[in-house]
């Protein structure tokens, strides 16, 4: 039926008892601060119904009270100092750890290098001892650990928490991630696609705020997108929405390890800037390229930016057609979406302007009219944070769900 | 927020009074016949409350007893034959009538060739006339028939109902579809775009039914896609998500009057394949292709489709390419969104399994492994029949929505 998970499902029911409590902890997390009154006029409670369960919220401390300057009025607001949750942010050669407040304001941020090649114990090992050390040092107590969060680039069945064949990461297929970190933290723990961790992230702190229908790109090693639709991330029937990386390209025949032709990771992704840069240093066709794998570096996507931005034509050229791959793909999924905005991330969108300015005019020019009007194309505004940032949103959000605040206004009341 | 439509909605909030009615109501439709104790357990209701909620729900007639064989006691159902709707189905050509019942089961259809390039006046007139007709044969009371919805083939706002620039249909943009309808039948009306109709329709009543994501997709004259995620019908941000029939194709160069090239409608539609056709009959190509010409007739997608079916190599060829276009196209935007059904309908669906096999072998060939995993390509099972089906689900829907439902509730209460 339309509209069936609005209506239809029975957490829509009748708020009684702590599920009142739950709701009203909800309200006051997304529009506080807010008045007693205000709550009663919002839900349609009577006055000592709103009273109790705003007691028993103040009682649990994730509830603050806040003195309006002008009187003795108070209104409530979220005490996002309550506790706090772990964000992980796994990428392929390294891992960002944060501390973050039930706020998603980062308290303690650290980056690792790791790789996820090495298999996850290795890996996991260096994740929980930075854990262990951060927690340490800002004497973070067990019960006010509420969630981890973590982030991980492969598809991800969500409701398990298991990765699942993800093609960079041999030894990780439905590897115990959730159980491991819950039975060592003794708290919640989510694993999602990075991707969608930052689409998260963007669209609750960053230049998605409050936008109802967007798309999340990451242009890094690899391509992949998180998609926002009606406000809700959206995941797909197995977990693997927006695996854009091997959309097909128009003028492209470049084989992909996928075994297709013409995939948008082999075009436009920093790898294959690195690969495309590398080859034409062989051939003797860039001077300025040649010489970094003189100087015994190899070369990577930054290093073209870098050249591009010295006005080194080769390297332009680089950038447009990654831009032109992307704006191409990015024209087509924004026909058949009609988003209102598509946010674009990840280390190459590092490259700047140049890119940026490509991918939007083969957007105007190749999607219908109608479906850019009114579109907006920028630049992700948590950049290399967005993952971390949205692991904490994603963590708080399943931690402090209508259901998770009845269970413990339950216990409370 | 994540998440935010389902719980943050006032909508979500202590069902009390009229709304708890709507609430049961809504309940009794989606999962009856159900017994006053079970609606009991599920809304966590007293049973003098379910009482007199469902006692004035019987007497609006919105709800019937049914006596359980066994015994005496009874189960509530929702009275399908409480009222009626009138569906329409606007084509380019033609508009397909129907009056239904409360459950979607037509009771009368009517076909008409019409010309909505003649504008909406003419249009209209000869719908409302059919409509008259009807409801006169029917001998349904103004007060009996509580809904129009209406699908027509153009971008459409569905708050206000508006067309909105249809490219086919000049002087549509903004004509107020929805005011006129109103007023002259006094009922609620909804207008929303042909293909979000027959995804809607296939998802409650065809192939599509309870499969939370699905992509309905049209090929008929043009190309057009219906996108259900989550159990909801997905409209994006101005209306026009779907719209996939300018995604540009990799081995196509064809001008398209959108000034693009290689759009998917220019190669796959049945417009496209009735060009060709015509096309390859002028060069002397296809001698039974140029018999019809001869015969003063002109070539259809399906005189193509029954060339081929006879045996016919370069009609064969024909809908191949067809069907790879549109295999290729799907093949991304499942990738993108990782349904777990794509619907093929329309009159171009009508060419049958060989064009049907071409689409799925290009999708399990060129979308990633994991996006194909259960992943289900069929026809639709409503054929013609899905836009008015469709149209008739979409407004009892959001005719008996809670807010709705608590309106004539209030009334009677």
């Amino acid at each position: 039926m339309i509209r069936i998970n609005a209506y239809h499902s029975p957490r829509c029911f009748g708020y009684s008892g702590a599920s009142a409590g739950a709701a009203i902890c909800k309200i006051i997390r997304d529009e506080g601060p807010i008045s007693r009154a205000e709550l009663g006029r919002r839900t349609g409670l009577s006055k000592s119904t709103i009273s109790l369960h705003v007691e028993r919220l103040l009682n649990l401390g994730l509830v603050a009270e806040e003195t309006v300057p002008s009187g003795k009025r108070t209104r409530l607001v979220f005490n996002s100092e309550a506790g706090y949750v772990v964000a992980i942010d796994l990428g392929v050669t390294s891992v960002d750890i944060a501390l973050c407040d039930l706020g998603g304001t980062i308290i303690h941020h650290e980056e690792r290098s790791i790789l996820v090649s090495e298999g996850p114990e290795k890996v996991l090992a260096e994740i929980t001892s930075v854990i262990d050390a951060i927690l340490m040092e800002h004497e973070v107590e067990t019960n006010r650990l509420y969630g981890i969060g973590m982030g991980i680039p492969a598809p991800v069945e969500f409701s398990t928490g298991y990765p699942i064949n993800p093609p960079i990461m041999p030894g990780w297929h439905k590897y115990p991630l959730r159980q491991i970190l819950g039975e060592r933290y003794q708290c919640l723990v989510y694993i999602d696609n990075d991707v969608n961790m930052m689409a998260v992230g963007e669209m609750q702190y960053g230049v998605g705020r409050g936008i109802e229908n967007q798309i999340f790109v990451k242009v890094g090693t690899g391509i992949g997108a998180g998609i926002i639709l009606s406000g809700m991330l959206y995941r797909g029937a197995k977990g693997c929405a927006g695996d854009i990386g091997h959309i097909s390209l128009k003028n492209s025949d470049e084989l992909c390890p996928c075994g297709n032709k013409g995939c948008l990771e082999m075009v436009a992704s920093g790898r294959a800037l690195a690969r495309l840069g590398t080859k034409l240093a062989l051939e003797g066709e860039s001077h300025a390229l040649r010489k970094i794998l003189d100087e015994g570096r190899e070369i990577t996507a930054k290093d073209i930016g870098d050249l591009a931005s010295q006005g080194d034509l080769l390297c332009v050229s680089l950038i447009r057609m990654s831009g032109e791959a992307i704006g191409e793909v990015l024209a087509g999924l924004i026909n058949f979406v009609n988003p209102s905005l598509v946010v674009l991330g990840g280390g190459v969108a590092g490259l700047g302007g140049r890119w940026l300015t490509t991918i939007k005019e083969v957007i105007y020019r190749k999607s219908t009219p109608l479906a850019t009007r009114g579109l907006d194309i920028r630049f992700s505004e948590l950049k290399s944070k967005a993952g971390v940032i949205g692991a904490a949103a994603l963590v708080v959000d399943e931690v402090f769900s209508i259901d998770r605040v009845t269970q413990m206004v339950s216990q409370e009341g």
